[in-house]
């Protein structure tokens, strides 16, 4: 007997349209997120956390309308919204089971949240001695469908990622390099172009460039948002708002808006807004590029770190761990490679999103869960690996300055001030013999005589070839 | 002895800094131009047209602002930009016949711009009677480099032909569909999500749907437009404005903005300006996006095209050509397919775009032309596909209002709206009655006994399973 | 008192060549894998299973081949071959918490599981009474570098995991779709190019292209593997095998072939070995071609199963969940949304894979984890969607055998055949007046006066309209 | 009068089932070619030579066949294979003026073909004073569809692209590798992992690897061919064959795998070949992978080239052209630069002809003109800049060898073969001396005591430290 009862608490019996399902007992979820956990055993990977504080989110606003719009009973509504920040908060999303790669509506995520939701209202109503009882779709999914609420919840998540997680997070990594770019605004070294000897920058210069590089990405964010941060939430169906009272979608949204503080807005077309998911593609091609503008910030500082003694030699960057198994005391720039790894897979997952958008059909994108999964991952990875760029890295890098010297002077393309006094055509003849001669470009122009034969005064060749002034104009 | 004087005026001899080049008798562009048509024998494909004539305008403007600044003799000035006006014009396009697969930074195209213009300056300077030589680096490349100059010709030719092509293509082919929605206004058809029965919809309204679709392109041209506009003419070298005389940058841009009309501005920061081409990157971006918009439309379109006999048939596409070499009297999408093709192009010539930008390195960005090519190739085609769409397909269509209307009624989900009447689970039941047993929804609700139970009213069930009433809110 | 203990004891210091470091008291891990673990907070994500057993395995062969050349004592070499026998069991995969995004090498895992087997082998030595103690990297790294393990070991996972795993998930699901072939074979049915109606084909055929498209993906892994399946091993730092006795890497390839069962061979030129991994990017690329094959098939059988009333309706996928949170008794194709979810996720991740190739300069490749992940997972998500689209939706197919029939005759390309009787366009004349006068082609033959004027006989158009046999030649 | 006679014979009327049709007048081409000229206005860019040549040798063959088959009299056979050996020289790809961006199974260039062959076949006929007449869809069209013809016409082009000009091309630039790597075989250098110093290499272990990297790209084209050379001729519409004799595929191949060389056979299931270009999306896959290949080796190059002073400065790349308009003297590794952007482009390409897979829908892919245009120029592309590279800079290359055999002793991982005689913990703290106090790594041992303590001899020390000896394994 006591066998018996074991089993028989491991799972209960719940039924939806097309029958009795088997739910593991304490689950929150019923029948329909049971049917969706065994249907789609694919990767084990689950909505992302932001995602369900989102879906909740929209949940309760959507409560609050009803309520306002005398759709719900207003102890159904509050039971739904207490309910919906339990799950925000982010303690219960052991409840939501399903997999990524389910229905590409994310419907089977959105019963998901109307069934947990509906459990704990009724725990609420219950212990508070009420007999009213909410049901998932009649109550909770009241004036909604899949269609628009979980395309809003993505929506809202993303916006809220991109505002309250990348932004400040690149914020930072810009700060970051702006200290360093005041840093070093006096370590002037050769600039390099088709990794060639160029002429001089400072090394302040370049760190400025990175920082604005990364300034560029905040903006990029920003001129998206506005597309972004319109949800479809009231379209229900199709986008005709079939089954919404009047007024919905302004006050739903509105409430939305409000709760997460987000610049929430109303898709200005609903048809457009269910059908196509061009925002989310927007948003992560904008990734995309933050990710490219990383990779050579990475890039460039790995070269410049490189060495310490076969390599450019011109910064040093931290030390953080041993970097062979095999070769002692190596170090590498650990942090550069673990960033442009990252880039990699924020590019690829933006191929995932953008060539979802050929799932649309009609009224309805099949592909919004794995697009949700992976703009949503890109924003988190991007978010983390600024934070570690900036404190492990950035932070700590320190300027060879007398190696940066070295190189400057040794450039021959420092001849470039002498354009002006003895056109392009002499100065490259000074250049190669510098070169070919292995000598500084100074005693370049002494060996070819242009001292002696007065087309130059030693005080133009002191002007010209001063390094530091090539680093700005005039 | 004839013989040796034709072959003698086929060829004379140029010379640059590394010695002697033979050039066709009749090229206007000389030694390095020839250099590099020799060097890259690669694809046959040279810059677009739009971007001569940005090389051309970039010029002029930096004649007449090193003249201000007293870098030019007026009379070298007024020549060079005279040449720039011929260039510019497109007749003289065969005088450019590097191939886009050339150096990186696309010095050999600056050096055929300088070339050609010296050439064409000084024949002008011969034909008033000066004495005066216009040379190539010293004089039409004053106060520049390729690494500014060639970035700053794409970025004018892209902002060119967003602004002045491709945006009014998309708004022509936003209004076609605009003109179709009101067309189609009372068009009730049903909605398809998951490509299955939905509620119903207009026609019209998924047209305005699709014309929202497009004009939100048109936003995010409009908002990359700010970093597309940028240019890092000033820069020279590498970002420092080595050899430019103070407020060069600042007098070029001016004079580059009025020649243009175009809203270019100086780079904010110009080391981020030359060694990335991020800007670009991002316009790219947002092509991707309205190609995958142009995607999901113009399947929408082939599919509900699609029959006559076997398919949706929901709507008419004209006739163009025939569509099969072996089926006679077929017709096909062919526009849609077009359309379709062209979007696949553009994105990939995205994905060329955006991994260029791993050829930055240090200052500067060593795919250049390519990110140009395939840029600018990109609007040209979103361009004219917006054109041919609008003209040869959209403007013509018909809707098949029987069908559709038909299928608005067949659709076993009319039965929502009666979920507020007797809630989700009922009304499942009645859906799933009436496909199973082939009746309508109407039939099924009487079949089930939910009139005769009082359960609904005829009222109510006329009300509800109005399909007009169905496509909006209320 | 006892809160210090309890604090005290959850921490020990661990030491490598940088200092000290705090190790969580039970991590069978010491000091470079908590340097890992500190340096990467990036994504969560850690080596795929298959991964880490496959380190371990490489860990066992080596010290096999070790003990043979006399590197290692036999003792030693016992323990170690036995401690990766546990790990390579699976067990032990908490400790191996390094993050995706680390080392580009892998070094941090390499050190990971040096660390791991370090500490098990020692244990199991001091259990046997042995005061032999066992070192990371003189022991278990001997005759290694991470630079050819780590590869080795992604190499040795993906083809364990693309011969063991996804060879046979392709096969499963083929032979589910061979199945439905055979089961349809009569079904004739219209076909579709350009969506349009063609001649008609039976269901059977297409499930019999489906079956062969994946039949081919399964030839296109097959012939990527001769390439997967080399391994760097023995090159160690650099490719030059800098620290292995003569003949380590035929011995521990051998080993680990054995161990294994797979088809590992030793790379041809261990310098292109280690500095690219070309290898991983061809087997990724065999794997967006298998995604692609998958996106059409679940789209064909989407829009086949369309319907059920306004759709093609020509078989019917079986029903799984409720389809929609608000429109009653909806179902929907939710395993090919699944799927085709999962391809656009394989396809993102090799953008990944392949653009990590940028990531190899010299000696290395330091996108190396970031491939791994990605390959690695898309195995496994291609490999569990095709089980769960045979097992849930193949299998369970129907066909609407009567729909099919109707919609095969109603095509106005059954006129096709009439092509060898009276040309082309004589052919195209009667299919135009079919659908423009809503008749059949057979009607429309009559109504042009066919038969009366005898350029037909009743006889040839009974043969020549019989759609069975348009589904063959002759 | 004579004003009229002009514009009379400017063009001529031609018919199709469609009616008439003006068509310039001494256009080969007839109407249905022409409504594509007007209905495709979008890119200017027609099929590639290779591809012509193919589509005509297709209809060479299937004459053939069809005379063979009794499906056609000999005197039109002959003049249509005749007429095909015309347009296949390519004398004529003026007349093929169809743009790519056209109907999505190339009906519109199929179609072309068709009406040339047709004409010049009259032509023919009427000269030698026949009065038969060739009909495009009748005779030249007979047995075949656009939808079998077109894909295998991109087949048939792609297949003699990679046997004939890409395998030679990769061969001669493998060579060209090799014969470096012989030269360089005693050039000592550092190795570079993670961009930071390694263990020695020689120049010539590099450069084989870069050859092995190009010979596995030849591999990778082979193992892609058995399912590139298969073709879905004698499928006709819809894979059935409909309309075809009984033996047509069989034969028609064989004449065309005799007419072209090409290792041509037929699809083991004509449905899967006609409904899929998934062979294409195969080949294109390989040449990503020979294209990333590129990338690194380029890469390489140019960065031991960089310098002249300020870079690794390891080999020197052969000057070409002067590399800057402003930095007199300047060089720069265009032709790694033209190769990299080559390489852009054939990925960009990829993504194109990949993303093609989704405008699969049932018998027929939409997609092919792009597929094949973007494929072959891929193929021309990448033969192109494998030529160049081989001629232009890496037969002309030269090794700093004094300024490698520095570095490479430079290099503090040159203790790593102290590994062995004092452990990793030990060798560690010598290379970290070295570093720290710019001392080699032998002066850092005799500084920190290991010859006085006795634990390392004087010979061992000698034999441990000679680089050339850590070049090989033992």
């Amino acid at each position: 007997m006591t066998q018996n009862s074991a089993a028989e608490t491991e799972y209960r019996i719940e039924r939806d349209t097309m029958g009795e399902v088997k739910v593991p007992a304490h689950a929150l979820y019923r029948a329909q997120t049971q049917r969706a956990v065994e249907n789609f055993p694919i990767s084990g990977r689950t909505l992302e956390r932001a995602h369900i504080e989102a879906l909740a989110r929209v949940k309760k606003a959507a409560a609050l309308a009803n309520q306002e719009l005398g759709v719900l009973d207003g102890e159904l509504a509050e039971a739904i919204a207490g309910a919906a920040e339990k799950v925000a908060s982010g303690e219960l999303d052991e409840h939501f089971p399903v997999d990524v790669f389910q229905t590409g509506s994310g419907t089977s995520s959105n019963m998901n949240t109307n069934e947990v939701l509906a459990t704990l209202a009724n725990q609420a109503l219950q212990e508070k001695g009420s007999d009213k009882e909410v049901h998932p779709n009649d109550h909770v999914n009241a004036s909604q469908s899949s269609n628009d609420v979980f395309p809003t919840s993505v929506h809202v998540a993303a916006t809220g990622a991109l505002i309250n997680d990348l932004k400040p997070a690149l914020a930072y990594l810009a700060e970051a390099l702006e200290a360093k770019a005041a840093e070093f605004a006096d370590v002037v070294k050769s600039g390099r172009t088709h990794l060639m000897d160029a002429t001089p920058v400072t090394l302040g210069q370049e760190f400025a460039g990175y920082a604005a590089q990364v300034r560029y990405g905040i903006e990029r964010i920003e001129s998206s948002l506005p597309r972004v941060a319109e949800v479809p939430l009231g379209g229900t169906a199709v986008g005709t708002g079939i089954n919404t009272p009047l007024g919905f979608a302004e006050k739903a949204i509105a409430h939305l808006a409000e709760d997460t503080g987000l610049p929430l807005t109303e898709a200005r077309d609903h048809f457009e807004a269910q059908a196509n998911r061009d925002g989310l593609v927007e948003a992560s091609g904008q990734l995309r590029n933050i990710a490219y503008s990383l990779i050579k910030i990475n890039n460039d500082l790995r070269w410049m770190g490189s060495g310490p003694n076969t390599g450019l030699g011109e910064i040093a960057i931290p030390d953080l761990q041993p970097g062979s198994s095999i070769m002692p005391g190596k170090v590498n720039p650990v942090i550069c490679e673990s960033a442009i790894q990252v880039c990699a897979q924020v590019i690829g997952n933006d191929t995932t999103v953008a060539l979802s958008s050929t799932n649309g059909a009609f009224e309805l994108n099949v592909g919004i869960p794995v697009m949700a999964a992976n703009l949503l991952e890109s924003i988190r990875l991007l978010k983390n690996t600024s934070y570690v760029m900036a404190d492990k890295m950035i932070s700590g890098l320190t300027a060879n300055e007398d190696r940066c010297a070295f190189l400057a002077g040794a450039s021959p393309s420092v001849v470039t001030p002498l354009n002006k006094h003895i056109g392009y055509e002499a100065a490259a003849e000074i250049a190669k013999h510098a070169v070919k001669n292995k000598v500084t470009v100074r005693e370049a122009v002494v060996e070819l005589g242009y001292l002696e034969r007065g087309e130059l005064t030693e005080a133009q060749l002191d002007e010209a070839l001063d390094v530091k002034s090539m680093t700005q104009p005039g």
